[in-house]
């Protein structure tokens, strides 16, 4: 299954059908699905089978390829696919340049694939810039995945540590569990495995033990929309993170594509946060942990402020908070 | 089954066995054990089918009890205890009284007795004195489990939950899970349910968010030991609130009673920090949740300093944790 799986990409168009990764079923079975239609690629999304800002952002890029081959209409397509999830930016993203290469007379399946392609670039390219704040006997703590599965390949996180590692650095990984999809234990521990990257689960609540004990020298963690003034929305329990790394003098870095950069939104407060079924907290692997009738609050996101970010791993390079708007596309670069 | 509950103690003596609810099958089997030697009293203690500082006391002090019913020596009995957990104060505070009150002639099992009701006045106390704390339509984030079954009867926690609540408080309580063992949705959830007061479970990252949104007034955890300069270990994942309370200017408080308190232990550094097995971390509800291979640590607590403690609802009142020195046993009182 390990080989199998590194053949793949997250989420691919093939035979008229958004092939993907089921990462629902991670790391126990590597199943695949077939989504014929977009309402099929829209609950993918909903449910998470497919998650992960850039791999969401590729899947509806790809669904609207989808309505095109199937003959529906892009608009209606790309409402539909709005409304699944509303706190990662590249699901917008992805549809805006999907529709507007439409305009401009590419057909959508062309625009997805590119869109695809440079994902995957974007990721290689956050591997590049990332690769010297990996240094030897470094121990990195990381939350949730920002791995291959969280994008079309290669991933936002795992990147620089993909890279530091085939550039033979030896560090290790404290992976933070996320609760409550667990991610971290499921997907970003799966990753690190077949990379043969030494990482060691903790529970989320670990991080500040850990900080408090010297035994982090970086966080590392993907995003899910960035603000303009740098402000990250990631999965719950990021900010806590940032919090403990300022207070104990350990560098906190995001990695993420531009595309990730949500330029409308002024600062963090933009930033909608999604709030998931109570269910994924009440239960465990589809066991109940709760007593019935006990309700929960599901928040699926929370907002690090840029102050608490050292810096940005990104396709441009390293950026700081403040050099996040010189970058929006469009827009001429400053004159050095 | 609530019902039931409600009329139970956590652990008691009776038909010269000790008795106690199997924490572990919560909430979902009310299951009562029949412990006849201190070795399976220890191995409670180790596997927490009875945890939570007080109540660990409480039946190491009648497993001591047990040992003189039965005629094994009191001595070895003590040591066998001694090693179940590190970190928990009350533990070495309850044997200790019992070998002290056996010396000056008691029995041991009068002493256990004493122990069991003192713990359950202290509760009492701790409840009148924090009640104020608890005002009208006050959210309370609080993390693991220091209710009635944390301790003989009553709580820590809980008990100015409980006395706010009969008073005619209306507040409301969010439960952070507290992975790996989920005493807060497994135990506190519960207890809250009994008592008739609102609660939302959430995952142990979402303290952020919460604290964020200004939807936290309070916070208010439990102890498992603490120094006496006030520093205090607590279940893992208390730290990280107690430092985004302060960066969001919340008030954190500890409740728990003096016995909690160890004056041997200049400060938290002194606080051996308990690591349990992996697997703990690695399944949930005995369901694996990470990829075979991939390995874990677990730290049961974390220590939070002083500096970030707003005040500890102890049995003596609320003290500051300057004041705790000064309420060492034995030691005159400051003439004020």
């Amino acid at each position: 299954m390990d080989g199998a799986a590194r053949e793949l990409k997250t989420v691919w168009l093939e035979g008229g059908a958004v092939r993907m990764i089921d990462q629902r079923a991670l790391p126990f079975d590597l199943k695949l699905l077939e989504l014929r239609d977009v309402e099929d690629v829209a609950r993918a999304i909903e449910s998470m089978a497919v998650r992960g800002a850039p791999a969401i952002g590729a899947a509806a890029a790809y669904a609207l390829a989808l309505a095109e081959i199937r003959g529906t209409d892009l608009g209606r397509a790309a409402a539909r696919l709005r409304r699944t999830r509303p706190t990662g930016q590249d699901l917008f993203a992805a549809i805006d340049r999907v529709l507007r290469d439409v305009a401009e007379g590419k057909s959508a399946r062309e625009a997805a694939e590119a869109y695809a392609r440079e994902d995957e670039e974007r990721c290689r390219a956050i591997g590049r810039h990332g690769r010297r704040l990996v240094k030897e006997g470094m121990r990195i703590l990381t939350h949730c995945n920002a791995g291959a599965l969280a994008t079309v390949d290669v991933g936002t996180v795992m990147a620089p540590l993909r890279a530091a590692r085939a550039a033979g650095v030896s560090f290790s990984v404290y992976v933070s569990e996320t609760r409550p999809r667990l991610q971290g234990s499921r997907l970003t521990a799966w990753e690190l495995q077949q990379e043969g990257i030494d990482h060691a689960i903790v529970v989320d609540g670990a991080a500040g033990l850990l900080l408090q004990r010297g035994e982090v020298d970086l966080v590392l963690v993907g995003a899910d929309r960035i603000a303009a003034n740098g402000d990250t929305a990631n999965k719950i329990g990021t900010y806590p993170k940032a919090v403990l790394a300022k207070a104990h003098g350990v560098p906190f870095y995001v990695a993420a594509p531009m595309t990730t950069v949500d330029f409308g939104a002024r600062t963090g407060r933009a930033i909608p946060i999604e709030e998931r079924p109570e269910d994924e907290v009440l239960t465990v692997a589809g066991v109940l942990v709760a007593p019935k009738g006990s309700r929960a609050r599901n928040f699926a996101f929370d907002i690090t402020p840029a102050r608490l970010i050292t810096g940005f791993i990104t396709d441009l390079g390293i950026l700081k908070a403040a050099d996040l708007r010189t970058r929006r596309p469009g827009r001429a670069p400053k004159r050095r």
